[in-house]
């Protein structure tokens, strides 16, 4: 008894949980089952992890769905090569050089392909999501940090290489604050959640943004960008300001990525993009002043995505199905 | 007499001047007829200005090569649509929103084609010059401005509207110096001949590149990057030192657009590039410490372009002939 063609497993690798889906690929709904579980310490640790989960959806597929799994996408933080090894996630510590499409393969029996994660999630937002329809977009998630992923001709922009779409370590002010990652003022220093914090953290000392302070517990250094989209969403005017301050940071990295792709659209992904509106209306108005030649070209629009945090094991998945 | 497959014309609209070619498109060697003229003021003189180059080479080609063009390809300044129009172009004042494709095709009655002059030029380098047998490559331009021309999958890159591949005016310092565009501290303000001219200018007031100032004629404030390369190529130290400071800012802009591309190759082309490997060295060497990973990822070469000036027509003519 087979119901239906069959499904794809998807999983989304992130610091903190592995979520794995299934799907099917041949269907605009969202997936037949969801799973998650914590992510482990350690390289050994994380391919367990993801083979049994992979087995475990696999097995579900047959039992409770009666379908089979034609493949299996994973979606992993930081730089995955073509072969579909991560080759450097510092989200992960630990975890490098780690051939997780072998791993896959071998432990699930199943043809397996792994990307950045946040490919993942552009190629989700782009055939179930936000972009769906547009052939140029960027999907950037803004959260602890910044990971994006971008489709050129309606395809997945890989690279060389398979690390295309880091902009969140695109140096925007040579002078600004260090980042891990060993350079400074990084984009990611400033429109990413850790900016946000430091944004208000800037605020509270000189004297502004008391609501916010009081959401952190009443101490400035506790302040966090959760903190601030927080009182923004309550309508504090200084929260607010913060915000503006912090779409501007948004807008000047969204622009100098269009300068350099044209696209069609940009989707905004990731914790903040929770925000919505607060955020996204004035990033519109800074990004018309930040993009060369504003009016010779169509506006573009700056939108929330629509997958949430399900995105980038939607994109694996399909990504997966793609190939096999 | 036909002793050959049609050719094509390729044109190149400087802002000073207008370059004409004649090439056969299913050989590798270069032009077969070269011809330049002033590029003259305003909107109608350039269009009549185009025409008539393109008219004197078809002629050309029927007289003395006994060839038929089978089509026109030209290369400009600017934001070029998809339609052929120059949508935005700050080097040719009065030249904006003319539908340039549609001029040479109604003046020449021949299949026209218009793109970005450094889109055409990277196109060349692609095909014939230094980033040949590359997918992902990345031509820039460095002269009095930056231009830029990106292939993806061995194709072009021109993004939703024409427009992709405007690296210049990536803000990396919104601190930095204004720039003609309404912004400040793009990357053009840093990484083109004026901004080798205001860093030199800044070390002489600073007391150093003597020789640079001298070469200038005696006074500081007449310096300009010409000067500089010159006296570096002479062997001057402070001249080399200025040099070095250039190409960290060149290497920035680079690091940011790998970092977002994954390109395969890097080809350096316009004036500056001419400075050959006293620029390209430390420009690598720079690269290396502003690339994200650099040690989880191969090295790109960054390389000098191979077509000097002709890049751009050559580039222009195969478009055309691509598409024809």
């Amino acid at each position: 008894m087979r119901p239906g063609p069959p499904l794809v497993c998807g999983l989304d690798l992130g610091g903190t949980k592995l979520l794995g889906i299934l799907l099917d690929p041949t269907r605009e709904d969202g997936p037949l089952l969801t799973e998650r579980v914590p992510t482990p310490s350690g390289a050994n640790a994380v391919e367990k992890a993801l083979v049994e989960l992979g087995a475990r959806l696999v097995g579900r597929a047959s039992s409770e769905l009666g379908r089979e799994v034609s493949g299996v996408g994973l979606g992993a933080p930081g730089l995955v090569d073509r072969s579909g090894a991560l080759r450097y996630g510092p989200n992960l510590p630990g975890v490098v050089d780690v051939p997780l499409a072998d791993v896959l393969q071998r432990g699930l029996g199943l043809p397996a392909t792994v990307d950045n994660d946040a490919t993942c999630a552009a190629w989700g937002e782009h055939e179930r999501g936000a972009a769906k329809g547009c052939n140029h977009s960027i999907t950037i998630t803004l959260g602890t940090g910044i990971g994006a992923g971008i489709t050129v001709k309606g395809e997945v922009l890989r690279g060389a290489n398979g690390f295309a779409g880091e902009p969140g370590h695109m140096v925007v002010d040579p002078a600004g604050p260090p980042c891990p990652c060993g350079r400074r003022g990084c984009w990611e220093r400033y429109a990413s959640g850790s900016g946000l914090g430091r944004l208000a953290r800037e605020a509270a000392h000189a004297g502004f943004a008391a609501r916010v302070v009081e959401l952190a517990g009443g101490d400035a250094e506790d302040v966090k960008g959760e903190h601030v989209t927080k009182a923004a969403a309550e309508g504090d005017d200084e929260a607010l300001m913060v915000i503006r301050q912090f779409a501007w940071w948004v807008a000047l990295g969204i622009a100098n990525v269009v300068n350099l792709l044209d696209s069609e659209i940009v989707v905004l992904g990731g914790g903040l993009a929770e925000a919505g509106e607060l955020l996204m209306q004035p990033t519109r108005d800074a990004y018309r002043e930040l993009v060369l030649a504003a009016d010779h070209r169509p506006t573009v629009p700056i939108v929330v995505a629509q997958l949430g945090e399900q995105a980038g094991a939607i994109g694996a998945a399909l990504l997966a199905a793609a190939r096999t």
